[in-house]
């Protein structure tokens, strides 16, 4: 079942809408400009898992798109919401949207809660590493890229998994034009190293104009309390061959291991997977 | 008066809907990713100006996104009828719209015929020259960042032009990172040069990855005729500062003066401007 929430001063819970219904105009820059931003999260058992790294990811991108949305609260009232009405038990998945509206007149948000996909867990990925065209230094020169804002501008990133798939892959790791290692187009790469028994799990720097990942943030806390050692980048397509897993993470897909990149096989390690998994399960 | 159209299967000519009201489900691609496509014209006593130049441009973007889109008697049929209906003898925008529709459902286009907004008109820019963060040859090795396609996600453009407003200026020209001067957000850069008593028109090379301009195209061709030699880049900035005359061009706001560039003043000769405006208006 899926359940739409709008934002409306009007209904301080949010207003309950018809998602199968037409409800946006086509004048919203939202949808004639990608002017706006969104995050998709996960609900286990009618409560969402990181909702407040996933409120501030918001905040902080309506901060970079100059986007004046409703407060942490106003959003928290029409999850719940939105929860309440789909009353399911099991996954669903939580999108929050956030729009510049008409031209002149303020934002439209909402949120959607619909149910998991199917299939989307327990793959094992074929990447390729594709060029994102910037370097890696290009987020702090220049603001107006909006690196690190999560952003509706994505037909690039929907771009890159297309040409992937036509090339017989089924995922992507962008690299920056300084062949840098970057991230995936909806998701945050990790590798991990174990070294003389150290177990060290390593992510791209942020400074590399990458978005945060809530989910490698959330694990990279419960991985510390579980012995390992941490690490962030920068790092090289090298890396990721010598590593001994590497591995894209994501609020709804979760933890999903890459055995090949550019057709060639990475290092799979069967416990590490299961051990960094059951780390990102017990993320609330 | 604002018209909209639908291109519907079950309407040979176009569905009339109401863009006031509602159209689009938040589901819809086009919103979620930015995951489409447009094309805005101007049309003068009824009739769209470049017609033919906008659909194979809509063409081509589609075929960069591989979006299954209807065919150019599809889109003429539906802009005729929104014509129609507006019945305006003035100027009027023609928006046309494609996104990639409802996850596994066709593409959802439409045309949007509304009033040409106010103020547009023979502005004089100050600009700023911004880094779009790419450098000049990525287009060609890298498909997957849809350059020179038009598409939906323009939130970096939008955020650009922000932030020229809050240093001052009012538009931008997009520079790469290996420093050629690539186009403005939403317009093409052209240059003047007057040797010898001739007289050329110069513009970047499309190679950089840029969008090819409709009224560059059109005008170039006008101008030809007119005596004017042409060129196609590469231009540094420098270029621009040793000109005897910079505009932007494009489809609704025409040719625009450029007066200074990161504040510093670039030559303006108003017998330049008015003659290239003149080629421009007679350009159908």
């Amino acid at each position: 079942m899926t359940v739409l929430v709008f934002l409306d001063s009007a209904f301080p819970d949010g207003r309950i809408a018809d998602a199968t219904q037409p409800q946006l105009r086509v004048t919203d820059t939202g949808i004639t400009r990608g002017d706006g931003i969104f995050e998709t999260m996960l609900a286990v058992g009618g409560t969402p898992r990181k909702l407040q790294a996933h409120l501030a990811r918001l905040a902080t991108s309506a901060e970079a798109l100059e986007l004046d949305v409703p407060a942490s609260e106003v959003w928290e009232r029409a999850i719940s919401t939105a929860l309440k009405q789909a009353d399911d038990d099991g996954e669903l998945v939580v999108k929050l949207v956030a729009t510049r509206g008409e031209e002149g007149a303020g934002a439209t948000a909402w949120v959607l809660v619909s149910p998991l996909p199917e299939g989307l867990r327990g793959q094992r990925l074929s990447v390729l590493l594709l060029d994102r065209g910037y370097d890696s230094t290009v987020a702090q020169r220049a603001p107006w890229l909006l690196m690190g804002a999560k952003t509706l501008s994505y037909a690039v990133n929907m771009a890159a998994v297309r040409y992937a798939r036509s090339q017989g892959a089924n995922d992507v790791i962008f690299t920056s034009s300084d062949g840098k290692v970057l991230e995936g187009p909806t998701s945050t790469v990790l590798i991990a190293r174990v070294i003389d028994g150290a177990k060290h799990l390593i992510t791209p720097q942020l400074e590399s104009g990458i978005l945060p990942g809530t989910s490698q943030g959330a694990l990279f806390t419960a991985a510390r309390e579980a012995g390992w050692e941490l690490g962030y980048g920068p790092l090289v397509p090298g890396d990721l061959f010598s590593s001994d897993g590497v591995w894209l993470i994501s609020s709804v897909r979760l933890l999903a291991e890459v055995e090949s990149i550019d057709r060639k096989p990475v290092k799979v390690t069967p416990e590490l997977t299961a051990e960094l998994g059951a780390l990102v399960e017990s993320v609330s």
